[in-house]
């Protein structure tokens, strides 16, 4: 536990004899949140921006609109010569090309939207509006000043800011591209090293297939970093302990080894490399994740199971990167209070993370709460977070449940 | 409207006269869900595969895990032998290197997690349950069959049908390849062909900046297509006939020049050039859109305006891609039922998307409706779809918002 009298490397290690005490969660998340300060800054294209972050508001260079304009399709005119207009009362007006002088009292011009409104003109009336007829215009109803107009600045002002403070969406593209501004400068994405160390010596040599790099890679580069995996380590603690030394990066994930057994010497290696902060943290699945660092680089010690590798990632490492980012820390899946149909058993003393799936708008979890394997993500909406000190909750209870899509009606 | 008497077409060209009438949003969606049913399919790598699509149901291929093996690190132990167990009345056994051979009577053998159960053994004992002392341990607690043991094919059983109709997400990929899955068989990205339609004749020469391309950009990458943007046209309606005629696509958006202006020429080249089915939607903003077809290839005329281009694209020409691209064909965001701060005005016979931030946990509009920009737009948090038999909402009212993003609180 952070602020303990002794460290986890201090406690030493815990191979053929298991965790003495573990971390709390909250206790590992404000370590992370504690060393993910160092942010780094470049400068791309807009059109490359997509899911980036600004790494400052962006000054509006010009107005836009840049001019009064119409702000639809119709006639450019005076609203005071369409006071009284109906269809029962039409009103005619004199019908001109576009001229570019001060309009003239009781004459219309044809505008389209985005046009300059002619001097003169205060409003523009839709062509569902008017009947126009060999130089005539009969004015079917009355405007008032300003319809059918956007004001110059109206939509964005020339000199004030745009404070975009989270990934860029699509739109926000579309506004910086309508802006004129070609060029941003935003956070820069933190390479993260993949260490995946190999398979177990106990496993009796079956092929093992590496699941964790593919999962790694796409939730690294979800949370705004670039992933650098250079392969499956043969696990050893020396080269391991020489990987992390010698690795260039902004964050260091090392996967496998991590638990208790003969061989696990993850932990060993980033002690022997630098410093192993946390090591056993009080969440099922995820319970012999580590942190630490070597010089000022963070590295997460995943779970090798890739049920746990995935939620240690996403409760910590990710974090940690989602940070470094810029974007919210937060796990990155809509949070909703839902009803259980089953009920979920946990321990006291453990964070436990529950897969649970939607039956008849009920969540009920499924697979093993621990050892369910990625087969239980695959088939799950999304899960409950049941904090230390529950037992769990009973069917009807209402949890908060983290969905991974929540789509809307329509 | 669909199925009405005469087509948009028939009913002729709008400029300079306005709209007669204009399709219902739920007429234009069931146009394009009518349209979207030619999926395509490709073989690509596991590594490849986020976000895409299964063709078909997964089969598993062998059991996982492949024997019965080791959930935890700890000793493998015949259950009965630590019936009684305790701390207060630790029982002894022999410990032994694995032999595989049958583990022996009163014997555990130190396993890690993930290795093959030795023949005997039923449940694993973890490390902090014993204390080990010279080929002597001492359990301090009783253990069930089948604790701590995963058993064959417990996640998934060989021959079993892994089935993800949705997005693969990155457990995903972990999860296909742990079973040793390397190239699948998945939906085909759909060929968007981006035209846009020059500046207007009408802009007084104002340099306009080029909003759309970027932003459909990204939407349509999101929503699983492909955007291939040959730039911007000069805007003629022969010009757009002809790259409308030789475009190779599934998908062709047109964008700008869809109005009732006298150089809107996107609906007359699409009706010259194959067929104008739709011209026209009672929706704000976005009423100019327009839909048809040349040959078998949907045509979406997305108005030029950014705000109604991106509704447009998001209500029409995105449903369709998505469901080309085998998924959910709603709106991409999670929807939240919310507290208005302040009323929402709406038009009777449109549907009004209101863009809404949130200020203090309710929504408030932001921005003209039709007028804002994509300015409101990248303020907003989400946006509130009126449908068009409502006069709007008064404050406090609760209404479905669409949300932008919908994070959790961890």
């Amino acid at each position: 536990m952070i602020g303990d009298k002794m460290s986890a490397a201090q406690r030493g290690d815990v191979r053929l004899r298991g965790f003495p005490d573990r971390s709390s969660v909250e206790a590992a998340m404000a370590w992370v949140d504690a060393l993910a300060t160092n942010r780094a800054y470049e400068a791309i294209d807009v059109e490359q921006a997509s899911g980036r972050v600004l790494a400052a508001p962006i000054q509006v260079p010009a107005d836009i609109p840049p001019f009064d304009c119409a702000a639809t399709d119709g006639y450019a005119l005076r609203s005071t010569d369409t006071i009284g207009a109906s269809n029962y009362n039409p009103l005619l007006l004199f019908t001109m090309e576009a001229t570019g002088v001060e309009l003239a009292p009781n004459t219309a011009e044809v505008i389209a939207a985005g046009s300059r409104l002619p001097e003169g003109a205060d409003a523009v009336l839709p062509f569902e509006t008017g009947q126009s007829n060999q130089g005539k215009l009969e004015v079917l109803g009355a405007v008032a000043a300003g319809n059918g107009v956007l004001r110059r600045g109206q939509q964005a002002g020339a000199g004030s800011k745009i404070e975009i403070s989270r990934p860029l969406r699509p739109h926000d593209l579309g506004l910086l591209a309508a802006l004129g501004v070609s060029r941003l400068q935003v956070v820069r994405p933190p390479g993260v090293r993949l260490l995946v160390a190999g398979p177990k010596s106990g496993r009796h040599g079956v092929a093992s297939y590496d699941a964790n790099t593919p999962m790694l890679s796409r939730l690294v580069a979800r949370d705004g970093g670039l992933p650098e995996a250079p392969g499956i380590m043969t696990g050893q603690k020396e080269a391991l302990a020489q990987a992390l030394a010698a690795a260039k990066a902004d964050l260091i994930l090392v996967c496998g080894r991590t638990g208790t057994g003969p061989d696990d010497e993850a932990p060993v290696a980033l002690a022997s490399a630098g410093e192993l902060a946390i090591h056993g943290i009080a969440m099922r699945p995820g319970g012999s994740a580590g942190m630490g660092r070597v010089g000022s680089i963070p590295v997460f010690l995943l779970p090798g199971d890739p049920l746990a590798c995935l939620y240690v990632y996403e409760f910590f490492a990710g974090r940690f990167l989602r940070r470094l980012a810029g974007r919210d820390a937060r796990l990155p899946y809509p949070m909703r209070e839902i009803e259980l149909g089953r009920k979920i058993v946990s321990a006291v003393g453990l964070v436990d993370v529950c897969r649970v799936r939607l039956r008849e708008g009920k969540a009920e979890p499924i697979g093993s709460l621990e050892h369910g394997g990625l087969a239980s993500a695959a088939r799950a909406d999304g899960f409950v977070v049941v904090p230390a000190p529950s037992e769990g909750y009973a069917p009807g209870a209402r949890v908060a449940a983290y969905m991974y899509e929540d789509l809307s009606d329509w």
